[in-house]
């Protein structure tokens, strides 16, 4: 473990803002970016976590992330805003048009935010979580670069789609976030790391060919999870949210992975206003009783999505969380770099 | 093949029209159900067909079915339609409610529908088809009776909870139309009556064991697709659906395959105006390119969600498509029985 330490999540928090600062992001915005990376690691999620400020730091330099917008959004219609995120940080543009929906959907009972031009939305549970919390029922969905293979196909067409659903219950709400991938590239490249194999059927290699070899799939496919079921899923997202923005698709996504491509991938809230009466407590109970059911092994209890990463934030919380001790040190660096003077030419 | 018949589309809708009238439905509702119940035959999907047509003239004698209303529905807010289907046939309630908010979808963007009280809605992907003709893009959820045990779980705690999207693309539009349990019941009833074993990991048995014997998997509990991630799905939507209507959860749900009990499950439709620009165009090119890629099998074509659907219309509409003998009987019994004077006592 001496390549790790523990670390304190204010702590964090503080140091990302002040690299983020450094590289020309007013504190607000530096915050919420912080902050949303900070949230990811005390739920177990590294791979939405501080490891990806470096890029982010990268992007702003390359001029491909303008970290003071907040994106620019119109109502088409009452319930539908429509937003130019203007190249701004995920969450920050995101929140934006997340404020703006909410508050119109408690009018009309549903509202849309559909973005496009807007960089990586980090972990999407984070979204659910916060509408669900405040009452409201969410879908997430964000498209991202070709990485999985259709189901029969050999090379990769679709982004991992995530989706995230969040509804209001006690004593948590019910929040959903997973990938329409078998497994992340993050797990891939995480074994290609360790040297050891992938599980068969996680990824095709570079020709198309089912491999285990975890460097062979970093250079090919990931397989969408759920066989058929999760392509046809995966395609449904990657398509449903081209049809509500500007975005691109397939093989044409770039800027998600990369630190100087313009993003153009696209981004789909749709927040809805619950049912008056008893909605809360049917659907606490009914997680409740799926919590006490029987499970097959009498040492696993059923899980509700979104329990494990509650209880592991409860415990990073307490107990700080792991990061590589390489990713910390970049973000000191970064902190302490004199202000960039790069990013002013980078605005328009 | 002597205990199945081919079937004309035309003759089998007159038919089905005239067994659900003898049962006390206008000629309009009829004819919503019976094409409903037709089209999905012709798709290859006889369990959503005319199998259920005795089912629901059955409900209707028992009071638990009302042939006639089109249900209640009020605007909660602009964009959120608040159905209670008051028992009505399920295509009949769905598409008044649909006819609302696709209309309402134009001026504001996006409108939900949000139903309780109505019977089964059959095929799912026949709704986002006929939306995505008409250019806009829908979301439908429907939840069912607990079959799926939740993952890690013995006992069905779950609906099938299908999917389906629909979004605009020429020639045809995209169609996805889903179950989240990894097989049908009607699969695994059609194993138990051809005597045959069904694949490991589809169920367990009443006993919250993995089984391979059909017999013993009907008593039991459907696994969800895609293990872990499946589950979590089919779960987000039987919440999500609950937050939304005034609908029952889990083991609590009954009406949708029995033939005595009021339905109580919930349907929700979201229908999203796509956004302005060559939007058609890029969904169009994308799912083209998917259809030529290499495929893994060169007998095997990479497939986009709804073609097979649609071939298989094809061929149906030209050549007919295979029903039992058995319910052919049946339904022609009931479009030749005596005018029911039940129905009428059953009305409010």
């Amino acid at each position: 473990m001496n390549d790790t330490r523990l670390c304190n999540w204010v702590e964090a928090t503080e140091l990302a803002v002040r690299a983020l600062q450094r590289a020309g992001a007013p504190e607000a915005q530096a915050r919420t970016q912080a902050e949303h990376l900070v949230e990811a690691e005390l739920r177990g999620r590294a791979s939405h976590g501080l490891l990806r400020l470096p890029r982010l730091v990268e992007r702003i330099h390359r001029g491909v992330l303008d970290p003071v917008t907040r994106g620019q959004g119109r109502w088409r219609g009452a319930s539908f805003f429509e937003m130019d995120g203007e190249r701004g940080f995920g969450p920050v543009v995101a929140y934006a048009g997340i404020e703006a929906a909410r508050a119109r959907a408690r009018e009309t009972g549903v509202a849309v935010v559909a973005i496009h031009n807007n960089n990586h939305l980090g972990m999407l549970a984070l979204y659910a979580e916060r509408l669900a919390r405040q009452g409201q029922t969410l879908i997430g969905l964000s498209t991202s670069e070709a990485l999985v293979h259709p189901w029969g196909g050999r090379h990769a067409m679709l982004g991992t789609n995530p989706i995230a659903i969040g509804v209001p219950a006690q004593p948590e709400p019910f929040v959903l976030d997973m990938a329409t991938s078998i497994a992340s590239m993050g797990a891939i490249h995480d074994h290609a790391h360790r040297g050891v194999p992938i599980p068969q059927g996680w990824a095709l290699d570079g020709r198309g060919e089912p491999t285990t070899d975890a460097a062979a799939a970093k250079q090919g496919a990931l397989a969408p999870f759920g066989q058929a079921k999760g392509y046809a899923l995966g395609l449904a997202f990657e398509v449903l949210v081209a049809s509500l923005t500007a975005s691109a698709l397939g093989t044409d996504v770039v800027g998600t992975l990369d630190s100087d491509q313009v993003c153009n991938k696209g981004d789909v809230f749709i927040i809805i206003e619950p049912a008056a009466g008893p909605r809360l407590e049917a659907v606490s109970a009914y997680l409740q009783a799926l919590r006490a059911c029987a499970p097959a092994d009498p040492a696993r209890p059923v899980l509700v999505p979104g329990d494990r990463a509650a209880q592991q934030r409860e415990r990073a919380m307490q107990q700080g969380f792991p990061i590589a001790a390489e990713v910390w040190a970049r973000i000191q660096a970064l902190a302490e770099a004199p202000h960039s003077v790069r990013i002013t030419e980078a605005q328009p």
